[in-house]
């Protein structure tokens, strides 16, 4: 790893680090995790507002501490067309504080892939708290079940969800896949786009639950990829700085997509050098790109092989840029290269791969992780 | 009306006056409600466990008491098969107390017509608080909007919705519509049943927007459905008592029923004695009968009036028996008797007919009142 691609451990997020964070954020978002873009403008006006957010990394996170995440929830495509309102954040972690009649210390992010990694900025900002360097997943996942803190035992409940309009619900459940279950319901009916603040913990729960440094890390990632900061090879820079590798240098010949039950589900079919003659890839998505499969080109099931897979990070780069490319911009013609990157090792126990593994979304196949990473 | 059938005002609900409620209930219920069987197997293992419950007259409420009503939400035909575990009542109370810090002085009901009539006297043993001998409705209707108490200004939310299982949520909504469409969707999830606490109010403001005496008027109704107690046309006693009047004794040729989001929508098709020859008399129902029209009997629509609608009480019942007949029970055969009764003089205001008149159900036509009637 280079010098210019070392992580650098951020004590700030202002104007500059936001720039980074959404650019890092978007290949974190392993396709999905909502368009950063959103996030990266609601913590640019909170922090021209209030000033910039003091980070504070996990490791220093006092015993007692109070960590509140907070986050949107609902689907991608509407998040885009319906930005939160001034103090929808502020009203989320409000409702909840009230409900447990504690005082907060600190926000965090529960994802670090995508949207979430900045809305919390925002609501750091507003609310002149530090913000936790660090993150629930690692990643972007599509159901807020799916974090590490599921597995420490960390309730997702009690948590808010708020919308522009001044609705808010305050769920209790007798689990995280219910607070899921609850919360999506709702998040719909407030028109598929609402705040959340949930996974209310101590500072010593945090510790134990987060990955530490992720926002740190989608900053680096972000520097990595300012024009000419990686050399004419980008996606191998990010792959590297990642953990991981490239797996393929191809070009999208067909997407296949549907939207069911609020998540952008499909297919893409790449063809290119990363594969063998008359073999393509193809990536299977739902929000998030979750398998690769090696096949014949003629889609012949004989001699398929499964790749790669979640709770890994696969995520598609814009060949020349670096950009990470969502699997909703995904179209013919791109040209991408396919990187996969090592999940936290969390992830890879029994429970983290019931979690999140391909079985978690519905797929037959034994999860495909990348070996002999140091992760 | 004869002395055997003066209201009387019940002071205390045992198990004899949860039978008579529960008969008088379903009348008020007009067709929906649920039954009120479910919540008289829950009153009367309350009453046993914990003895009767003392009513307050409406009148007789101070100014500071604290109200707090209490329902089942859902489908009629799923509570009948999910009945609320036994600490479902209270975790629903205590979960909206807790929210509004306040402690409860009274119980009361939402809705008197059909099983919200009784789920309420379980939670007053339960929680050994006195119940309020009043209702917002007069009657039932399906939504929770639909009340008195939207017209006088009293908030549904915070309102906690709960489920068997342990999940709750405690909503906190800009109108009372709005409490509806989240709690249906909560509710939706939590199987199709819930318990709900809501329209928290002083005893001011319960005074204001209750309707007095609908417990012992159900009671009332009750002992005149017993056997005997109303002579061999219970139906016109029935239709006496509560102001009204017959409309047809008839018999159900056609029942035409379909269920569509969460209601049990249709049309019954009567013919009878209460119809010219060679016209027909139909009832359309959304879980309740909203809407009588007497037709020319090849349903050609000339000559078609509207003779009766919500928000008047529009009850079939048995003809020989008296005993009130669900939407659901409704059947090829059935002889009925129609009966329409005036319902509380404040839905008959602009505002209570746009909030409950045949418009709120989807229905061009204008509402179509019973006349001359002192209510």
């Amino acid at each position: 790893m280079s010098a210019a691609t070392a992580p650098r451990q951020l004590r700030e997020v202002g104007l500059a680090e936001v720039r980074a964070i959404s650019r890092g954020a978007a290949v974190l978002g392993t396709g999905g995790g909502g368009d950063p873009h959103i996030g990266a403008l609601m913590a640019a006006a909170a922090i021209r507002a209030y000033g910039p957010v003091a980070l504070t990394p996990l490791a220093e996170l006092p015993d007692d501490a109070v960590v509140l995440p907070v986050a949107m929830m609902g689907a991608p495509t509407v998040m885009v067309e319906k930005i939160p309102s001034a103090d929808q954040v502020g009203r989320a972690v409000e409702a909840l504080t009230r409900h447990l009649g504690l005082g907060v210390t600190h926000v965090a992010c529960i994802e670090a892939g995508g949207v979430n990694s900045l809305v919390p900025v925002a609501a750091a900002a507003e609310l002149g708290l530090p913000l936790v360097d660090g993150d629930g997943m690692g990643r972007a996942f599509p159901e807020l079940q799916q974090v590490l803190l599921t597995l420490t035992g960390v309730r997702a409940t009690p948590m808010s969800v708020v919308d522009e309009k001044g609705n808010c619900a305050v769920l209790d459940t007798v689990d995280n896949r219910w607070a899921e279950r609850l919360a999506r319901s709702v998040t719909i009916d407030m028109g598929c786009s609402a705040m959340i603040s949930n996974y209310a913990m101590d500072g010593a729960a945090a510790r134990r639950g987060l990955v530490p440094g992720t926002l740190s890390l989608a900053a680096s990632l972000g520097d990595l990829l300012e024009p000419g900061a990686a050399g004419d090879d980008p996606a191998a820079a990010v792959a590297e700085h990642l953990g991981g590798r490239v797996l393929a240098r191809a070009k999208v010949i067909d997407v296949e997509r549907r939207t069911t039950t609020g998540f952008a589900r499909g297919t893409a079919v790449l063809e290119g050098s990363g594969c063998d003659v008359g073999r393509t890839l193809t990536i299977d998505f739902q929000n998030e790109n979750l398998l690769v499969r090696d096949r014949p080109a003629d889609r012949d099931d004989d001699g398929e092989r499964v790749i790669a897979t979640a709770p890994d990070l696969i995520c598609l780069l814009d060949t020349a840029t670096g950009a990470a490319i969502t699997t909703e911009q995904l179209r013919f013609g791109h040209r991408v290269s396919v990187i996969v990157a090592p999940c936290d090792p969390r992830w890879r126990s029994p429970e983290g791969l019931a979690l999140a593994g391909p079985s978690a979304f519905g797929y037959p196949d034994d999860a495909v992780l990348l070996e002999g990473v140091s992760a």
